[in-house]
């Protein structure tokens, strides 16, 4: 094999209750990538399409992912990447994880698979560290391993992936705002109350025992933020709004995806999925709020050669 | 069926980083209590052997559960209850629970099960009501359901039963000091940092993932508290050295057992935790200081008809 494409999921993390340790893994958004074999050895972005990203394999998330995981193996040859942008930067769906994991995965293959995808993450992360400043996995994570995954621990780096229950879907709906990740962090408050944290730890525990149970009710139950969310939503507009319509159209839950803008809501099967993404859409419409919106199922697979 | 004797698991509650959520069922460690039918209505407490304990019916957390109980299902007889108390009162293992929990279920199956285990729970609280000021059910939970339970949220009252691993043991050290419920209360702070806090419920994820996995290694690595126990561990005598010990003699994790003084660590399989229980014994023997020490295979079933 000389070359590889690969399809690189969208992410949600963050989610509800399980902010900063629990992101789940998105079907049918998300990016593409061809990785080839060249004989310079190094890593070399060719070509980037949908989005402007530089080139330079060291200025790139994509890239520097890639040089991390060449410090670890022997690569008898060098990597040509291309990456067809469709995940939006900025959107809070994990566009940069998508590329950072994309590369190192379809690397991976092409080296006949030295390591597990669990063992890509700590490489994927070094993309993020790029994008962000923070080496964390919380999109990596489920955009290579897929389902839900729980970051257990970032030092050191404990990762389960949790199946996800078959008729779990997700609506995404990306208000097209910029929201700077530096001003979502700066809304977070640095001490909780210990009766919220303990709130929220019980809401961790329920949500992780639904998903096992693939008890949806539970899951629903379970989906509260009432630590995050308070502070973030008020920097989206039409949150409140965007989320009762999705629980009045039978969502699970809702909540922020990443650090925002973009909402979602979970459901039990497609048909509720598209509901909600009617609803969401009125809301913004009404608004006269650009948007894009994706029904997906939960990918229980990950980052896929296609 | 005119009278029945049951037996009233000790229970740990408080279980690491699940303070307030998660607990657990001990075999073998427990009080016994018959109840039987009278013909004259109402409860009345005919007998209390090992503990000095009122038998007035409304000042026993035996008889308040029953009363709680028989507010909500006509009984066309009473109830007389004789308590067998073993678990000691303030060890920090449920001994109110035992007694709450033991009345309204043994009650319940005089009056043919009219309610479900799960629908217990609320009476037992109410004798966790009379004995701590707070009607909780990290104790009355699972002794009622046996093996982890969560209580995800308290109002509404939300309890998820986990099957126990089958290899599970609990060794418990129980030093013979007095430790006031109020003042471990006391030392607890209202905020804690946002940090530890998702330090925490990332735990928690863990812990939940590793039962409903039967991964004793997640288990262990799960079982952390960096919240209750740097704070109320001081109260009790050799703490860092009952769970150092604990964890050399191959403890997956060891903390407090509810607000102690009672230490428990948790292990797989009986050899290990009876080594642990030689370890502890061991410290304490070496500190002159007297205790009693449990080691107990998790109970699944919780309490029983014996």
């Amino acid at each position: 094999m000389n070359e590889v494409k690969v399809f690189c999921p969208a992410t949600i993390a963050n989610l509800s209750c399980g902010f900063d340790v629990l992101g789940l893994c998105l079907d049918n958004v998300g990016d593409e990538m061809i990785v080839r074999k060249t004989a310079e050895k190094g890593v070399r972005i060719s070509k980037i399409e949908g989005a402007n990203l530089p080139l330079e394999a060291e200025k790139n998330v994509a890239g520097v992912a890639l040089l991390a995981m060449l410090e670890e193996v022997d690569a008898e040859f060098g990597f040509e990447i291309e990456i067809y942008k469709h995940i939006k930067a900025g959107s809070g769906i994990g566009s940069s994880a998508a590329s950072s994991a994309g590369a190192v995965f379809a690397a991976n293959e092409l080296l006949g698979n030295p390591f597990s995808r669990k063992e890509l993450v700590k490489f994927a992360m070094q993309g993020e560290k790029l994008a962000s400043g923070n080496a964390h996995a919380d999109n990596v994570a489920p955009a290579l391993l897929g389902g839900f995954t729980l970051v257990r621990s970032s030092n050191p780096l404990d990762i389960i992936k949790i199946d996800s229950p078959d008729e779990l879907f997700a609506t995404v709906i990306h208000p097209q705002i910029e929201l700077k990740t530096s001003d979502a962090r700066s809304v977070l408050k640095q001490t909780v109350s210990l009766k919220s944290a303990i709130t929220q730890w019980g809401n961790v525990g329920g949500l992780v025992a639904g998903l096992y149970t693939q008890d949806y009710d539970l899951i629903g139950r379970s989906l509260h933020d009432e630590i995050v969310e308070p502070l973030r939503s008020v920097l989206i507009p039409g949150f409140d709004l965007i989320k009762q319509s999705a629980l009045e159209n039978g969502a699970l839950g809702s909540g922020i995806s990443g650090s925002g803008p973009s909402i979602f809501a979970l459901s039990r099967g497609k048909e509720t999925a598209e509901k909600i993404a009617k609803g969401m859409s009125a809301v913004y419409d009404t608004m006269n709020l650009p948007y894009e919106i994706h029904v997906c199922k939960v990918n229980d697979t990950g980052m896929k050669v296609i």
